[in-house]
């Protein structure tokens, strides 16, 4: 039953193994702490890319926007999708699953889904947490090891091509829903009384004085605890990575598939997940290609939104001119791009490639619109609900290092972090930072004259993505959309800069 | 084919008129100058209600209301149905037509939907402006006459007792989307040159000098030709209703068959939809029964919310008891009510009546979450977003009345009206009015402590509300929301009143 339309050429697949809120928790990326020999061997097999960040860093919206290629704002997740939140991307949104269906590729998800509606990310094998418990397909890793068998076997029975979605719970944090696991989870399936037992997880412990402090966590022991119980975590989800990887070998398909491991957003702490600061944005991306041109054990430095997963994958499955670029209206560079090139030679180091992101709501109460412009120097980000506090989610907020942090704000102790509570809630509407001289953004160039045209230049760019990319909120907050380009200013005292 | 819980007893109807952004230009409300005879007919067979309150002002978030009983934060219609603003009611929610129709009820809708999911509002009979152009059957007061033919012969054909909802689309404006009709679409069918014809409107013309002005619009020429058209446009919305209830005359269902007439929200001017003033909040509702015991031309002052209309119509179904009254926790009377008593006696005069509003979107840029109650003399607002400026729909800010008001207020030319666009803008975070002393809603007695008594009541009240109905902005926005009922602060410098 191949579609006229199906992959013509020899078998190739696809493998995404996409970590739920995962880091640079990875031997791979540096980490001489936390122990994933699995994912860092999987490393040594591709490229490790330095330089990714994602388009959104809210679960669901960056979960939409890798499998549409298309901004939250344009596939119309603009948060999350589960309960109350309710958010859907629009009807007439191709994602990655149908169009690949269309060609006649196979495709499953297991694990974490997270986005909808149902037509719009149909996959033709589905154990998500829309008929299972998450946890059961998105951390127990001997129950995902059997799924994917079950997958890889109907896949060889029907001799397709196919793309396989893993979505790991992994190391996504628990203490909100089920403090009974821990704060991640780094107890469920343990061994340990009460906690059940998953058979092919061996889980590593951490000392809480060993680990390695990413600057935008305090140091203190509740934070250095709540990072010890991550790595636990990672533990799982790296030995997860390893049954896969196993399945895809006793499958056959070793040799003709492209493995690709990223995350949906940054680690759910303070600057992180939600954010739109490195932590909430940068995200570990290793792919591995099975073809005997390809890179091995080498990194890229090139710039790369997650948004680029989207025209990879088509690219692989040759059908990359199926991508709808009618939004690229000016021909502009600025729209997502095919990675396998990248995966032959290291493109020359450019200093003009930029990354975009745009993020809207996280929960449903969680308003805070931010847009960004990053390139390998600067970011700009536009806080278009400045004038509010940053907001928490629940997540968050119930987590040891976020406790820590209120307490010991609330109570005038020692906090060894790198801002205050204050600086963290309140932001100017215009954010620009230097990141080679200040990576951890702290000192906001917005409006001096020393970065007048820099930061010219890349609000100009970063509108022009906004048009292009259709945003509703192009002018906001300070002017109404009239048509598809046209800003009419509301005289409410606020600035933009649309007008001149 | 009547379901064995089908409605027993002989058989009742319910027919609700629904105007779009409708006010009270109407004669059975006081005004002199706008002429609408057949629903100041309407009026003389019924009741008339003069404290009447949407629980949202905007379009489809109050459509959602009236059609569940729910508030749009517990329907999960935070804003717009339509287009990029994409919201919908959650699948679990029961609707008056999904109700009905389980209960062997023939449902119909006519004119504007604009409400979703469609498996959650389903009615048997559906000519909406997802089969048609919204004109046709929201503004076309002839071939609206004609699918209501179609929908009595249906039921009479079937013999059942029937719903039948109409969505008129006058008065709303269409200067935004169709501006060639007019600002209030009041030349189309006009039979003027080009602007086609329906045989069964003869237009109402105006002069600019006479219309009678509400308070909370500026004196010029220009709001008042404003003004002028949507009274052209009431005309034939006014002739409409006679169509139709000369239809259910001829059908053979006058008596048998209870007529509501209401609104959505307030009128699309300046302090009208969108707000929390009672411009934005009040609506005409007249409601005729047929039965002999019924009060005829007679007015009622009861408080009444537009989340009553539910219960009401159950209530006329008999079968109230099917409302969900699971979120009632303590018992409190604050929760939607039946009508129908009110059509048979007016119940003693209660300062202890309240009515309240929810709103959090109205297009999916505009978030500015509200909450109010309000009592037969006070109104509390908590304007969540209140550091950023009040948002414009993009309808409004095309009208002639809003750019009247910005360009006179840039030009710095004299501005005859109650406020400034500034004091329009921003809103402090509470707002308390005494509507007796102070109906236009100009002097803010938050905080006074002449009124410390009444605005701590009515805070408790509200909340009490808020929890009982499941709001999800029941923290905000100082606060996270943890479990079902605890507020935990955020340390934000925000002030709330949870924690006391
Ligand atoms: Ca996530
Ligand atoms: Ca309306
Ligand atoms: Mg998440
Ligand atoms: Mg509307």
């Amino acid at each position: 039953f191949l579609a006229e339309c199906a992959i013509s050429h020899k078998s190739k697949n696809t493998v995404i193994l996409l970590a739920d809120d995962g880091g640079f928790e990875l031997g791979a990326y540096g980490n001489k702490i936390c122990q994933t020999p699995n994912i860092d061997a999987l490393a040594r097999r591709g490229v490790i890319f330095n330089n990714v960040f994602t388009s959104v860093s809210s679960c669901s919206p960056s979960r939409a926007a890798l499998l549409t290629g298309q901004p939250s704002h344009q596939n119309g997740m603009y948060g999350l999708h589960h309960g109350i939140h309710h958010f859907n991307s629009f009807n007439n949104v191709t994602s990655l699953p149908n169009l690949l269906r269309s060609h006649g590729v196979y495709t499953g998800i297991i694990g974490k889904k997270h986005v909808g509606p149902n037509a719009v990310y149909q996959f033709d094998f589905e154990q998500t947490e829309e008929n299972n418990h998450i946890n059961q397909v998105g951390r127990n890793i001997t129950h995902i090891k059997l799924l994917v068998r079950e997958f890889l076997q109907l896949v060889n029975k029907n001799k397709m091509p196919f793309l396989l979605y893993v979505g790991f719970h992994d190391p996504h944090r628990c203490g909100h829903s089920e403090p009974q696991y821990g704060a991640f989870c780094e107890r469920f399936g343990s061994g340990e009384p009460g906690m059940g037992s998953i058979p092919d997880w061996e889980p590593w412990y951490y000392q809480w004085d060993e680990v390695q402090l990413p600057f935008h966590i305090q140091d203190t022991e509740a934070a250095r605890r709540d990072i010890a119980a991550q790595y636990t975590t990672m533990s799982r989800l790296d030995q997860g990575v390893a049954l896969i990887l196993r399945e895809l070998d006793t499958s056959g398909h070793t040799n003709d598939t492209l493995v690709i491991y990223t995350s949906d957003n940054g680690i759910p702490f303070p600057s992180g997940r939600t954010n739109f600061y490195d932590p909430g944005l940068r995200e570990p991306l290793i792919i591995s290609s099975p073809e005997m041109s390809a890179r091995k054990n080498e990194a890229s430095y090139t710039m790369v939104s997650l948004l680029d997963v989207f025209p990879t994958v088509l690219d692989w499955f040759g059908i990359l001119e199926e991508m709808d670029v009618s939004n690229d209206i000016d021909g502009r560079g600025d729209l997502p791009k095919s990675l396998l090139p990248i995966l032959i030679r290291e493109p020359p180091l450019s200093n003009d490639e930029a990354v975009f992101a745009s993020q809207t709501h996280h929960e449903i109460t969680m308003y805070y619109p931010m847009r960004a412009v990053r390139t390998s120097s600067h970011k700009l980000i536009h806080n278009l609900n400045f004038a509010m506090p940053f907001p928490i989610d629940q997540d968050l907020y119930m987590s040891p290092t976020f406790q820590d942090i209120l307490n010991r704000t609330r109570s005038k102790q020692p906090l060894p972090w790198y801002k205050t509570l204050k600086r963290h809630y309140y932001r100017p509407q215009w954010e620009l930072y230097d990141l080679l001289a200040d990576p951890e953004e702290l000192n906001n160039l917005h409006g001096k004259s020393g970065s007048a045209e820099t930061e010219s230049r890349l609000r100009v760019r970063l509108l022009a993505w906004q048009r292009d990319t259709r945003d509703p909120w192009l002018c906001s907050p300070d002017a109404v959309l009239e048509g598809d380009e046209v800003c009419r200013s509301l005289d409410n005292g606020l600035m933009h800069f649309h007008m001149r």
